[in-house]
């Protein structure tokens, strides 16, 4: 060890990644401190209620959260409570404290990452925010500072576990939407209310921190789209496979001559990308950056031991400067607050990608003679088809369509009326096609 | 920018990853300053001849690099000539004049970065070495950093793309090894003298870095054992995949409670691991913490700009300290020189892990049941076993046995009794298999 000084820790919140945090600490805590080069000690932890999932020993226990903030003896405050509103007021208060910040709350960084930066930037002190995105993979050090010398010029990332189990199981089971979400609520996998995950809300908050950071840009949480997988049906995996592809609900981030795209929305990637084969709760993110070309960063996404991995990790970053008492040498973008410049957001109407379409036909003769004129009409050439013959008894079959890029506003246009075809039956499934590719 | 000092970089050496670190500090120079918050600038290039694949323009050029190691403006001295003997006079000569040092070459850290760093740390100067292992991807940063809070239990790599290639191509296109070795030569991805990859010396130097990070043990070079990768036939491949398997030529560290094994050597790995569909020339790193699980790095290993990336993110990491004045505060291997501990490396021959067996036979009765009392008297129990009918005109047939756990002695004793056998018609084919578990 370099020193023998302590480094004390503030931890506030006692929820999964909480008690999970206070356990690693314990279990590791002699290696922790090994590599830290100084010791790190639990000296204070706030929460309205104690957690059996977790030993507090001796450790000093008060309700009102604040009062680990206020401790003059603590050095690091781990945040831990989520949501915006007193998390944002406690790290307001530890920042002015002088006391460096670790978070794991995506939403509080996506929402306020500019402010409290900035703030943390002019107190000296480090805001850190590994578990912010994608749990336990550390993502954020590898965009921020192993990829720095790249321009970053895409991303792609399977940025919520939730939804891509789902994905996962139905597509190995050929079960619903419906019936794979009840089985995740019960296995503690989706909660009760599931809109966040589902909807990609959750990956549009880390999505915004991984653009920001891969483009020197601010945290613009109004300028990501986010569409959701309940449309998805199993059918849709099927043919996606038949066709070379896999369905992801996929977080990308996009440099053009134009702009950025940011957005949240299923995705058939082509099954030969690694990507495509990570399944289950496991994230994973793929960066291409124009010095080494597309790295994959794979892992657990989630859970209460992968998660504090990554807010230790920060912990760890941070004392390693203490222990020769520095002050933090990373901004928390990767550039300075006052270098951070805004770059366009290109709106989606104008986002171009090849598409799937899966229209829902009467079975008669020139259907799909109609369908093809319609999408020439609009520009649109189809790069694949399948057109499978009817199931006796079904009056109704799928024509799947693969077209060549096209924008947002030309698809809707084409779909549009395609939709008012006397021989479609259902609204037109589409899902965006990205090739990973520059 | 937070500051308007300079950070000077001299460079030594002007070969592929040389003249890809000057292109690449060229193109992208301005977002590099950006991200490190200070200006950096090359100034000084040593190298014995120019290389056409850069542009020098007004930089200073000496034929003798020591010339760069000694001018009094370099900040950071950038080690790219190879080898260990000028390579090692160079980079102590560096740290001694105070000069922060970023190298790319495994074999001088793989042998004596003990050394290295312990001067480095006494110097106060940052030595480091990102591109040494797996070229672009940031598993260094990764694994000492990202991963700290972590207790390493096992690591897994494709860390040599020249063998990943060859076997690649010898799956994909039923090959033999030499005729993909000369492609391979012809591509630019094997040497003409191909020893140091095929044998794993290339991927033992990598892997005791790693191991060194992972354990916080000293890089011990010949505590790892090597096997190469000729003995295997695209015969082998084609069983595996039967098997449920894919080979690679993998760098194997694992923790255990007698100690550390450190091996190189073909591996049968499950299919279902993302690591088995890591082809042609990609490396990808496989490593399991105690708190996240596993979690997978894959990318480009080699090249001229994705090593260049990884070169100028250790530039920037120390730029972005020296932009607040500051000391290195991540000693090389993640813990300080005088922390280094000692962990027993465990001898191969008590090595246990399931193996491959192939036993080229004459085709004749009770051949099967001979194989199989032998390996049972040496008490190893068979998982699986493949027994083709013979091909019509050819006198011998190929067994092929998944065996369960058995060590190195063990299974070698067996082997030479198989081999014994009259009905055995060439050497054993053995290939140890890995299910990448804890």
């Amino acid at each position: 060890m370099k020193d023998s000084r302590t480094v004390k820790l503030g931890i506030c919140g006692l929820g999964t990644v909480g008690s999970g945090t206070v356990n690693l600490l314990a279990s590791n805590g002699e290696s922790i401190s090994r590599k830290a080069g100084v010791k790190l000690e639990i000296i204070h932890v706030g929460a309205r209620r104690d957690n059996p999932a977790c030993y507090l020993s001796a450790l000093k226990v008060s309700r009102d959260i604040f009062a680990v903030v206020d401790d003059p003896e603590v050095d690091i405050v781990i945040e831990l409570i989520g949501g915006t509103t007193v998390a944002k007021e406690l790290v307001i208060r530890a920042i002015k404290a002088k006391k460096h910040v670790v978070t794991a709350n995506k939403a509080l960084i996506a929402e306020f990452g500019t402010e409290l930066f900035a703030l943390a930037a002019d107190a000296g002190v480090a805001l850190r925010y590994e578990a912010a995105v994608a749990g336990g993979i550390p993502i954020i050090k590898a965009l921020r500072e192993g990829l720095a010398g790249n321009d970053i010029r895409w991303l792609a990332g399977i940025i919520n576990g939730t939804t891509n189990f789902i994905l996962t199981e139905m597509e190995s089971a050929h079960r619903s939407f419906a019936d794979v979400l009840a089985q995740a609520q019960e296995l503690g996998y989706a909660e009760a209310d599931p809109t966040f995950d589902i909807e990609g809300i959750d990956a549009g908050h880390k999505l915004v921190i991984l653009a920001a950071i891969a483009f020197g840009m601010p945290l613009d949480i109004d300028g990501v789209y986010t569409e959701g997988m309940t449309t998805i049906a199993p059918a849709d995996l099927v043919f996606a496979r038949e066709l070379g592809y896999r369905i992801k609900h996929l977080g990308i981030a996009r440099l053009t001559d134009e702009g950025v795209n940011l957005r949240v929305h299923p995705t058939l990637i082509p099954d030969t990308e690694l990507l495509s084969r990570v399944n289950g709760v496991e994230n994973a993110v793929l960066i291409d950056g124009s010095a080494v070309g597309p790295t994959l960063y794979c892992g657990a996404g989630a859970g209460a031991a992968p998660t504090a991995s990554a807010v230790v990790a920060d912990v760890i970053d941070i004392a390693r400067e203490l222990a020769v008492e520095q002050l933090p040498q990373v901004s928390g973008l990767g550039v300075a607050p006052d270098s951070i410049e805004s770059v366009p957001i290109i709106p989606m109407a104008r986002v171009v990608t090849p598409w799937y379409l899966r229209v829902t036909v009467c079975d008669r003769p020139g259907v799909m003679s109609r369908i093809s004129s319609i999408l020439s009409e609009h520009g649109i050439s189809i790069e694949a088809l399948i057109q499978k013959p009817a199931v006796k008894g079904e009056s109704s079959v799928s024509v799947v369509v693969l077209t060549n890029r096209a924008s947002q506003s030309q698809l809707l246009a084409a779909v549009a009326q395609i939709e008012a075809l006397d021989t479609t039956m259902a609204d037109v499934i589409r899902i965006r096609v990205d090739t990973l590719k520059a």
